[in-house]
């Protein structure tokens, strides 16, 4: 397969899509350029299309698959991986103007949304319905497409999942410029291969996805927080399997590191209760919400989670007045908006299985001191999942970092991304790791969805050439 | 792709796995010929291979790449869709040897085992640990490889979900003779494409299961079932969706019309509080089971679930005392045998969305009057994957009525089957009623697994010819 660079196709688009749809050069906007990654170059495509519907976006990429010229999907561009960061001259399909809610089907419990839709829109619309949709993975501002492509995860995984878990069916365009439709409105089928499931993660490689129906779930009233200071990271780390196996069914199970409550604190000017004395025996503190249909019930589970956290060891374990909870977790949720602004170069985002995560951020942290780089987490606990903010300016040295601590980690059973995706930023740390037959099947899976190899290519591994 | 038949290549296997993994014949045992699906002809394969470990079946399948033998995979047997029935003069690669429980890490609350452990075996093993694995396909003699090709679902789904749900990682021999590894000890990954679940549910005919790793649940010790008769079939189909959406968490949700009742009662000899009055004024039941961590709550919940049930139009809502609950549910576990036994002579098993089950049942009622055959219902209501047992002796009438209800029920918005798989028996109604797009695109993921087509073909589709 060889990737050309469009020629203008400008004329051939707008006849196609209207004048409006199609965009070139400055005009199209730099913000197509790149997505949130931290270290991805910024790359001008040579068109932005927004086309307004399915027919409009399989009869672009069947112009694109015969004429070989590259093409990645872009939602909101909120990703962290650099995935929908565009080829060097090649085509963004934008769905800035695919952005309705079809339906939201009480009974059935699902909405069905186009692939430019916000978590922000979708929960307005659910707000009234006593419905939620659960994933939220930092930011409402990201799309429901977007979150499918990538697979995208979050603090509430621990106790709903992932997006993956909520996808129940998809419209999607293939690499021929072929729709099929996937799954449905129900939960369970055995009916052929789950296409639904091989697309959501696929970061725009296989198909370009045109619809989507997401499982909602009944909305839990009462939530109540407990935030526990810990003076030893063995201590926090052991404890969170205990809650896990406890069936307390946390919705939240976040776990920060003193580096990076510091510098929480210091964004937002909250103290939380914390005596300057129990922060300085702190090393890491966890975060855990319950969430339940009544008060009385959530109370009583979060005594015996209190008295779990004070048995492993907690220094404290603090109820947090709502109006605090919310602006803590806002606050978690904003670290990359910190890191970033205080220069961190990379973030890693491996996962784990929960019972290594001890020796998983004893042995990062052993690997930063090795390299002389900073490092700091917080994450997931109850997933496995913990991010690193990784400061170290040197290029050479950092990737030597990343490789190791990604080399350690896999093999304490770990995979590369826990929810940020592969994309561009991390693709060769990938393929350095992932087995051979495992890439090559993905390769043929690829080919079977994208014969010319037209979509997003260079995302997750490299491109084919033949 | 052409499928020949092996020309006795038992000294071949017999070098490779020893002599007494190798049987043929009669020496074998009809067993291998069939699985428990009504109407799959039973079929005698060339040899059955009994391998001891991964590198044995990936060398069988090497061995039979390059000389283009069929390979059927079998776990125990007990597929409902004759998916493990071999090609004739094929190859049967049985897992009886593998089937050792691995690991339970109790840290992570994940069980690997090897394909051949039933699940009698992992429960067993399991009741001592305070874990469960909630998946429960109506028979604990069936294999966990065969519940991971199947999808197999079960009445816990509404609340645990199937198989899918549970398969956090495999290692697998692809067609070529490659072994893979896939996912892991945690739930989130973004780490590349999910072959993870395009392996499930693939009925055998992309790889070659050789362990599966699957996620674990806290066992919640109180559960408590209500049984609710209903004189109208609309009312207890539209409760359904209600409880559904009421964040109750119903461990089980069945529906079982009178039909299937009165065999059910008859059976067992029970007659669980059910006045003559109620039994003859009554349409259909639905069977309730709630669980939690504390008996107080659960009751609690029970009650409200009763103010439900008596609002919605039931008759009654009895609580069902421990012992006679269990009794109906291994009852309605036991349908299919019954069933089997009354000379049923198909069965149906669709998705259809929740909220379309009225109009559903009432349809496949319809069309059944209209064919002059008898359709007898009983499933899981709450997800939409009712279950019919279909006494239609003559062939082509009963095969022109499942067209007709399987049309029928896909212009609902469902799939052919929600837990049994397509198998053989379902494969022409599969292809009559899916897109040429996706079968074509699902040929395609075949061969990028199995590029010379020799893993069971002729297994969901037809097997394909060059």
């Amino acid at each position: 397969v060889t990737i050309k660079q469009p020629r203008v196709p400008v004329d051939r688009f707008a006849d196609l899509l209207g004048p409006g749809a199609v965009r070139t050069g400055e005009a199209a906007g730099r913000e197509f350029y790149a997505d949130e990654s931290l270290r991805a170059a910024a790359v001008e495509p040579a068109v932005v299309l927004t086309p307004a519907n399915t027919s409009e976006v399989a009869e672009v990429v069947r112009i694109a698959a015969t004429e070989g010229w590259p093409v990645t999907a872009r939602g909101a561009g909120t990703g962290l991986s650099g995935a929908c960061i565009p080829v060097e001259g090649g085509i963004v399909v934008s769905f800035e103007r695919m952005a309705d809610i079809v339906e939201v089907d009480l009974e059935n419990q699902v909405a069905v949304v186009q692939p430019g839709v916000t978590l922000a829109q979708l929960n307005e619309r659910l707000a009234p319905t006593g419905l939620v949709y659960p994933v939220f993975p930092g930011t409402d501002s990201a799309s429901l497409g977007g979150n499918a492509a990538t697979n995208a995860g979050g603090m509430r995984a621990v106790k709903y999942g992932v997006t993956r878990h909520h996808v129940l069916g998809l419209e999607a365009v293939l690499g021929t410029g072929e729709v099929i439709s996937t799954g449905g409105r129900y939960v369970k089928t055995s009916t052929g291969y789950d296409l639904t499931q091989l697309i959501v993660g696929s970061e725009g490689t296989l198909a370009l996805v045109t619809e989507v129906t997401v499982r909602l779930h009944p909305l839990l009233p009462s939530t109540t927080a407990l935030l526990a200071p810990f003076s030893a990271i063995d201590e926090v780390a052991a404890v969170v399997p205990r809650i896990v196996a406890s069936g307390l069914q946390p919705l939240v199970l976040e776990y920060i590191d003193k580096g990076t409550m510091k510098g929480l604190l210091r964004m937002t000017g909250m103290n939380l209760g914390l005596s300057a004395t129990v922060i300085g025996q702190t090393e890491a503190y966890l975060v855990v919400v319950l969430e339940g249909k009544e008060e009385s019930r959530v109370e009583q589970d979060c005594a015996a989670l209190a008295t779990q956290l004070y048995e492993a060891g907690a220094q404290d374990a603090f109820y947090l007045p709502p109006g605090q909870a919310a602006d803590l977790l806002a606050a978690r949720e904003n670290a990359f908006w910190m890191v970033k602004a205080a220069g961190a170069d990379d973030l890693v985002d491996m996962v784990v299985p929960r019972s290594r995560i001890p020796e998983y951020l004893r042995r990062v942290q052993e690997l930063a001191k090795q390299f002389g780089s900073r490092v700091y987490g917080c994450g997931h606990a109850g997933d496995g999942n913990i991010h690193f903010s990784v400061y170290e300016p040197d290029e050479q040295q950092r990737s030597a970092l990343l490789s190791a601590i990604y080399s350690m980690g896999a093999r304490l059973g770990g995979a590369i991304s826990g929810e940020h995706g592969i994309g561009r930023s991390k693709r060769q740390y990938y393929m350095d790791i992932e087995s051979p037959e495992k890439l090559a099947l993905q390769r043929r899976i690829k080919a079977a969805f994208d014969p010319a190899g037209i979509l997003n290519p260079g995302c997750i591994f490299t491109a084919q050439t033949q």
